[in-house]
C-alpha cells in the first residue's frame, strides 16, 4: 500500500513537475549550452502550435507561441480540448512561451503606471499558470519590441525580464529582436542582464547574424527566433510594388542554408532556431511563410527541415515548383486578354499531380509585424482550361487592377506546393 | 571577282567590327533592356577567364574581367596564344571589359595631376586598343572603389567613364559596388551621368539589393557583377576567427535562391549578372569561390548555373556534400590525438567517388577585397588512413596551431566537390 503510493506520487509529481532549464558555459570550450535537466538540448524549432504530431515525428523537439492566449486551451482535429502545453509534453515536445510585450510604438505608454501594472499582472498570472509545466522550456519576453529608441526598451524588457525571474527561477528567459540593427545587440548585452539568451528573427540578413552580433560586441548565447524564406518587406518589387515571392525551389534552398549559416555552423553560441512558419497564414499571399497549404498538405519546406533534423527524408515528399512560366509575368495585361500559363513541378516519388489555378485580387490587406491579414478574393471565371501536366490559359479579368495568379499542386498523399506571379490589367 | 571581293569584305569587316550595345528603356513598359545589334541581350555571365568552353556550352554568354592585363594574349590548354576576348568570340560568347581604376584608400591619390594622368593614359590605350572588338559587351568602369568619401569617388569615376565615352560612343559603360551601402545608389545616381549600368557585386546581402536599391531612389538599370556564396568577411566564425565555409549542398541552394532573388525576379531594371568565381582561387580557401577543383574538376556550383541558364543539367552531374562530420569541427584538440572523420557525398549518377583528405595550416595570408593569397601548406602525415566510402581517421599535428581538414571528393568523369572545417590545436 504504501509502494503504491509512493508510486503514485511519483508519477504525479514527474507528470506535474517543472523540469529545469538552464544556459550554462562549459568549462573547458567556453561554449554555450542549454540544458534540460542537466542533459544537452538543442532546439530544433518550429514556430507555430499546428501540425505537432507531424513535428515530432520528423525530429523536431520545440515549438515557440508569441502570446498568452496561444496556451489557452483549444479543440484539436482529433475532438480533444486541451492546452497546447499539454499536447505538447504528451508528444515529447517543449515550448518557448512567448508572452506578448506591448510595443511602444503601437500606443502603449510605458510612462503610465496603470498600464504598466495591468502589464506586470498578467505576466505573473501567465508565469504562475506555466511555471511547473513539464513541457516549458523558457520564457519569450516579448517579439520585436525594440524600436528606434533601443535603449529604453531594453530597460523596460529588463524589468519585465526580472518578474519572469522573480516567479520561475527554473527557467531562462529569451527576448526577439527584428534582424541586427547597429547598436542593438549591444545595447542588449549592456541592459538586459536578466534575459538569458538573445533572440533574433532574420530572413534575407539571416547569414549575416553571427558575425554582427560579435562586431556589437555580443558573444552570448542566442537563439533564432524566426528565420525562413526571403521576407516580403526585403523582396524585390514589381513596378507597382507588388512583392516576388520565392519559388518552392528557392525556398528549399534558402530554409536549409540560411538555417546552417547562423544554426549549424555556430555551434559554441547558437541554442538552435524556430523556422517559421509551421502551420499555415495569410501574409502577403497564402503561402509566403505557409509551410503548409492552406487545404492541409505539408509542402517542400517541412521536407527539407525534416532533413536537418533528422538526416533523413520523410517517406512521402513534396513536389518541388520552379515559379509560374507565363507571359503574365511582371506584365500589364489588356483587359480580357487570354494568356497561358505553366507551372514546372517534380514529384520525388513520381506521384501523380493535381493542378489548381486561381486569380486573386492582389493583397490590399497589407499589414506589419505579422498581424492578420485578410486574404483576398478570387477573381471568378479566369481559368478557362487547366491541364493535368501543369499548364492553364488564363482569361484576365475585365476589370482593370492589380492581381496575382496562383496554382496549387498536390500529390494526393498528403503533400502539395505551390507558386504565385503578379500581374497587373489596364 | 567583284562578288569574291565583296565577301572576303564583308567576312573581315564582321570579324573585326565592333557591335554596337545600348542600354534602352522600352517605350510601353519602360522596363530597361540591353540590346546589341538591336537584339535584346541578357547577361548569363562568370567572373573569370578560364574554362570558357564549358561556359559556352552550358549556357553562359558572358564573362566579365577587372582589369586590362586580363585580355593581353596568353597561352591556352590547347597550346593556342590569344587574348581572350578573341577567344570569345570564337565561343560565341562577349565581355565586360574591366579597367581597374586605382583606389583612393590603397594609396592613389587623386589630387595628383601626374597619377590620374598616368591612369586617363592607361584607359585610353585600353579603349583604343578594344573598343572595335567584336566580343566587347560594355566597360567596366571600376571595382569596388567607392569607400566611405563616396561623393568623391563617383565623380572621379564618372570623369573617368567620360573619357570612355569620348574613346567609344558604342559601348555602355558600369562600376561595380562593394554591396549598396547607404546612400550609395543615390549618389550614384546623382553623380555618374557617364555611366550607364550600376554594378553591384553582393553575397549574403544579394536578395536585399533590388529593394534597397528603389528605397535609395535608384530605378536605373543594374547587373549583379559579383554573387556566390556567403562570402568570408560575414560568414559564422570559430573563437579563434575562422571562417566556416557553406558546404557545396548549402552553395547550390545560395547561388540559385540568390540569382533568382535579385536577378531573375527584377526584369524591369536587372540586365543580368555574373557569378563568382568561373575557375579556381585561393581566398581564405582553395575552394570558397572556386566553381572548379584546382585540379580541374567542375563542381555542383557549375551544373546549378547551368540549369538556371540553359534549363537543363550537364550530362554528368557533379556530387553534392554535406559538411565534413568530425569531433574536430570547431573543437581544440590535444597535439597528436587522433579523430575520425568523415563526408556525405551523393553522385547524381552513382559514379564511384573517391575521396582525397588533407589537413593545411590555416590561412595565415588573409587579404581583402580579392587580392591574392598564398594557398598554406599541406601538413604531412596527418591522414592515417581514407576508406572508399569517405571516412577517414586523422591524427591532428603535433604543433599547437591552426589548421583545416579538406576533403575532396571526384567522380572521374570530369566533376568534382569539396567540404572543409577549421579546428585547432593547443
Amino acid at each position: 500500500m504504501r509502494t503504491a503510493w509512493l508510486l503514485v506520487c511519483a508519477i504525479v509529481c514527474t507528470a506535474c513537475a517543472a523540469q529545469t532549464v538552464t544556459v550554462e558555459q562549459d568549462p573547458d570550450t567556453g561554449y554555450w549550452q542549454l540544458y534540460v535537466e542537466g542533459q544537452p538540448y538543442f532546439i530544433k524549432g518550429a514556430g507555430g502550435d499546428t501540425n505537432l504530431d507531424l513535428l515530432a515525428e520528423l525530429g523536431g523537439n520545440t515549438i515557440r507561441t508569441w502570446g498568452a492566449e496561444q496556451l489557452d486551451p483549444r479543440q484539436w482535429p482529433d475532438g480533444r480540448t486541451m492546452s497546447v502545453m499539454d499536447l505538447a509534453e504528451e508528444l515529447g515536445l517543449m515550448v518557448c512561451a512567448g508572452f506578448w510585450v506591448e510595443h511602444p510604438d503601437h500606443g502603449f505608454d510605458y510612462g503610465d503606471p496603470e498600464q504598466t501594472a495591468a502589464q506586470l499582472k498578467d505576466i505573473e498570472e501567465f508565469v504562475t499558470k506555466w511555471r511547473d509545466h513539464p513541457a516549458l522550456l523558457m520564457w519569450g519576453v516579448g517579439n520585436e519590441v525594440a524600436g528606434p529608441d533601443a535603449a529604453r526598451v531594453f530597460k523596460e524588457l529588463d524589468s519585465l525580464a526580472s518578474e519572469f525571474k522573480r516567479l520561475d527561477p527554473n527557467h531562462p528567459t529569451f527576448t526577439a529582436l527584428a534582424g541586427v540593427w547597429p547598436e542593438q545587440a549591444r545595447l542588449f548585452a549592456q541592459h538586459c542582464p536578466n534575459i538569458d539568451i538573445l533572440g533574433i528573427n532574420a530572413y534575407a540578413g539571416l547569414p549575416a547574424v553571427p558575425q554582427e552580433l560579435l562586431r556589437q560586441g555580443y558573444d552570448g548565447p542566442y537563439i533564432i527566433s524566426e528565420y525562413g524564406p526571403i521576407g516580403h518587406w526585403e523582396t524585390a518589387l514589381t513596378p507597382w510594388s507588388a512583392e516576388i515571392e520565392q519559388s518552392v525551389h528557392d525556398k528549399v534552398g534558402t530554409y536549409a542554408a540560411f538555417h546552417n549559416s547562423a544554426i549549424t555552423y555556430q555551434p559554441d553560441r547558437c541554442l538552435g532556431g524556430h523556422v517559421f512558419l509551421w502551420g499555415n497564414k495569410q501574409e502577403r499571399t497564402d503561402t509566403w511563410y505557409s509551410m503548409f497549404l492552406r487545404s492541409g498538405e505539408k509542402t517542400a519546406a517541412v521536407d527539407v527541415m525534416a532533413n536537418i533534423w533528422s538526416g533523413s527524408y520523410p517517406d512521402n515528399r513534396a513536389p518541388l515548383l520552379h515559379t509560374i512560366e507565363s507571359s503574365l509575368f511582371f506584365s500589364t495585361a489588356a483587359p480580357g486578354e487570354i494568356a497561358e500559363a505553366s507551372i514546372d513541378a517534380t514529384d520525388p516519388e513520381g506521384d501523380d499531380l493535381t493542378y489548381e489555378w486561381i486569380v486573386r485580387y492582389e493583397s490590399s490587406d497589407k499589414q506589419h509585424g505579422g498581424a492578420f491579414e485578410n486574404t483576398p478574393d478570387i477573381v471568378p471565371d479566369c481559368v478557362l482550361q487547366q491541364s493535368s501536366s501543369g499548364s492553364a490559359t488564363i482569361k484576365v479579368p475585365d476589370q482593370p487592377g492589380e492581381y496575382r495568379l496562383y496554382v496549387y499542386v498536390r500529390d494526393g498523399n498528403g503533400s502539395g506546393g505551390s507558386s504565385n506571379i503578379p500581374f497587373r490589367v489596364e
